[in-house]
């Protein structure tokens, strides 16, 4: 599928896509990019690449296909230094959880010939770092692209075969609408849990050896997302700082009324909230885990630790 | 062990107990109490008892150890109608996730010769109802008993051993600091995700669905909790008021400082804040499932779906 592909940043994202890519044979070569030189020395060891290197704009080189794996607050400053030395008709894209702040980044400063595709796969684990990449990381999941008005149809056909190649399913969506839609569904909810074991970090000692070690009835399911990278996600909190803080006053209104009712002692209030919850629950339940329906995979996410 | 016990209230942690405790012949008979027909009826075609009944005075005669599995706030009434008819010298417990209140209900309810046991399995599924039940769904997990001053040795130690066949590791506790605890470790994650699916049902009908379509980054998984009986849980935010309301307000603070610091664009903060929650997270992970140490199932519960 092509010739030479670069990947800038080899955490759990880069190096599932690397490895998916040397699974399927889409290019000729592979070359890893990483700031960390311990990182570049995983790769080597682990074998994800033809090369890794710490120097960006010598691991671009000659590559017809880019991708950004690194934080998004890291983009604008990684491609001012690439991008004069991209190869002619080299295709860019990104990885990206918001996609309207890393197209203001980005397209300012296209050269004539460069193509650059937005997108967003939506997988991951709460863990990092190269390690803990592996290949079936998209299969079954969506990769959503949002190109703008002015990005080649033919950059955008090469990206959704890239991503389709890696078991994943596409969507084009306008790059705002993206980041409002998924303020709510992931930025809203990865921001709860690092607040949640917040609460649990400043109490005092023993109470919170106690919270963790009954983590069971609830803690341990509802923080599992507060393990993901804490660079990774102020820059998401930057990046997409307007959606995410009409979402969080959204919920804070409707935290509020149930603090309110639990004060009061108003049980009805509280019943009928708690029971119009369930019809999103099943609707999502009948989705499956990769959010849609696919009988195969729907038993196996069934059972969770909870009181 | 026992020679008849009745279990009132099939939902899933009774029917759970009730299979458990065939499975392990705990008993020579088990009388099934629900006040609902339907579940009767489903206890009787599941084979779950030797008897199915709506009528609680008669399916308590005769039976040496009672486990109320209701909802915490039918307790009350639930007593004042059995405590007349239990046989002289019978062991009562319950399963109830707050302790203090369960206590203040049934204590100066009981009549000479009666034990009372509190106990709170920390176990459990998002699913309701006598089909969703299981004999293993105590195993390996904790049981906290609260019992007070007064409460029988013997009968403390009869409720152990029975938790114990059923697979569950017994700590004894304080019943005011479970509440405390729990408050925390379950009640908080609960309502946060009651909140956050009420947050999504509010929205235009457009990206509700696509909330629900993506929900597989970060969404489904923290909203599972929101799946769980809406009377359990309303009985359990009025019934460990003050301490959800402490857990609440410190939570509320902890949320507001990072609101903050999204507005201000303060991404120090936010980095901080994000990378402290990873020691308790990795203690978390340390545990298990299970919320104590067995190698064995640390590898099954490791990967999650998010974004």
């Amino acid at each position: 599928m092509f010739r030479q592909i670069t990947i800038i940043g080899m955490g759990l994202i880069g190096s599932s896509l690397a490895r998916a890519i040397s699974q399927k044979g889409l290019a000729e070569r592979l070359i890893a990019v990483d700031a960390d030189e311990d990182v570049c020395a995983a790769v080597e060891t682990l074998g994800l690449a033809d090369t890794a290197t710490t120097d960006a704009i010598q691991g671009v080189q000659g590559s017809d296909l880019v991708i950004l794996c690194v934080p998004t607050g890291a983009i604008k400053k990684l491609v001012e230094k690439i991008m004069p030395v991209l190869m002619p008709k080299a295709i860019l894209t990104d990885v990206g959880s918001v996609k309207q702040s890393v197209i203001n980044d980005v397209i300012p400063q296209l050269i004539e010939g460069i193509s650059f595709v937005p997108a967003h796969p939506i997988a991951g684990t709460e863990h990092s770092g190269p390690e803990s990449g592996f290949a079936e990381l998209f299969s079954e999941r969506w990769c959503i692209l949002t190109p703008t008005a002015d990005t080649s149809i033919k950059a955008v056909e090469g990206i959704t075969e890239l991503w389709e190649q890696c078991g994943a399913k596409i969507e084009i969506m306008d790059a705002a609408h993206h980041d409002l839609v998924f303020a709510t569904t992931s930025h809203l909810p990865h921001l709860l849990a690092y607040a949640m074991v917040g609460t649990a970090t400043t109490m005092e000692q023993d109470l919170k050896s106690e919270i963790i070690k009954y983590s069971a009835s609830g803690f341990r399911g509802a923080t599992r997302l507060a393990a993901s990278d804490p660079t990774m996600w102020r820059d998401v909190c930057l990046d997409n700082r307007e959606a995410i803080l009409e979402s969080l006053q959204r919920f804070s209104e409707d935290l509020a009324a149930m603090q309110k009712a639990i004060r009061r002692g108003d049980g009805d209030f509280l019943h009928q909230k708690f029971s119009q919850t369930r019809a999103i629950r099943r609707e999502i339940e009948q989705l499956g885990p990769e959010g849609y329906p696919n009988p195969q995979r729907m038993a196996a996410d069934s059972q969770d630790d909870q009181d």
